[in-house]
């Protein structure tokens, strides 16, 4: 669980990262930026900050910020139905970011450089010292469908009164 | 038709303008920059310059880049078999916009704002005085599909030696 004051600073904090990337967000962006700490209280270590920009039935764009050394931890998109799972693609803007991907192992991305994780495989990915700034370019996100490794997560941030 | 020279010098502008927006790009993916003139060969009035990201059978990414009063010229994205036409959503990060939507007018895009074009609708648009960066998040490109109003548009740039 985040209180609401945790969830503020680190969306103050995302924003921050993002203008010094150069990226421009709407005021009404700004103010709806996504904390997830994955149901474990521990954002500085275990979380993600995130804007969606668009997310429709066949596409979806986002700007991930990730803290210095913050981890999103380990899952994948499994199949919906006749669709495949959830196809992405990470592209760092800004730091560096460790992702590392079943079968393929530690894959180091800094500022340009891009991977594309398959549907229903395995991933996680930390920021490196700097914190980091990554592009998403993906199908569909169903975030609620996501199958983590770790028994104890759970997608939706609680957030206190 | 274009000559290589005229080619690379617009790469270089596009450059440019990709790292005044703060946009990285790899050295492979700064010399694939594609200069498009629609074979009309009036590339300052009538064209775009593309980096193109990624392009599977789900996803496409792209970076459009325009010099100042610069147009794509009208165009749609017609359905594919079963598959409905490609869907975009442009999101301008540097610059001005005028998109002109079927249906929809005009629509004055400004950094930080975005338009989701449907399939299957014709627009246009062009590039403010200070030309413009805009990131591009669709369903899969097939450039050779579009169909432009203009009958004497060709969409691949013809370049002498």
């Amino acid at each position: 669980m985040l209180s609401q004051a945790e969830v503020e600073a680190a969306r103050e904090r995302a924003a921050a990262l993002l203008a010094e990337a150069g990226i421009v967000l709407t005021p009404a962006e700004r103010d709806a930026i996504e904390v997830a700490d994955f149901g474990l209280g521990r954002l500085e270590e275990i979380g993600l900050q995130i804007v969606v920009y668009v997310n429709t039935d066949r596409v979806c764009a986002k700007e991930l910020v990730m803290f210095p050394g913050q981890t999103c931890p380990e899952h994948r998109h499994p199949a919906v139905g006749d669709e495949p799972g959830k196809e992405e693609t990470f592209r760092v803007r800004r730091g560096v970011v460790h992702l590392h991907v079943e079968g393929q192992g530690e894959i180091v991305l800094r500022p340009g450089e891009q991977f594309t994780v398959p549907p229903d495989t395995l991933h996680w990915f930390q920021a490196g010292d700097e914190g980091a700034v990554v592009s998403e370019f993906s199908t569909k996100s169903r975030d609620e469908l996501d199958v983590f490794t770790d028994p104890q997560i759970a997608r939706a941030t609680i957030v206190s009164e």
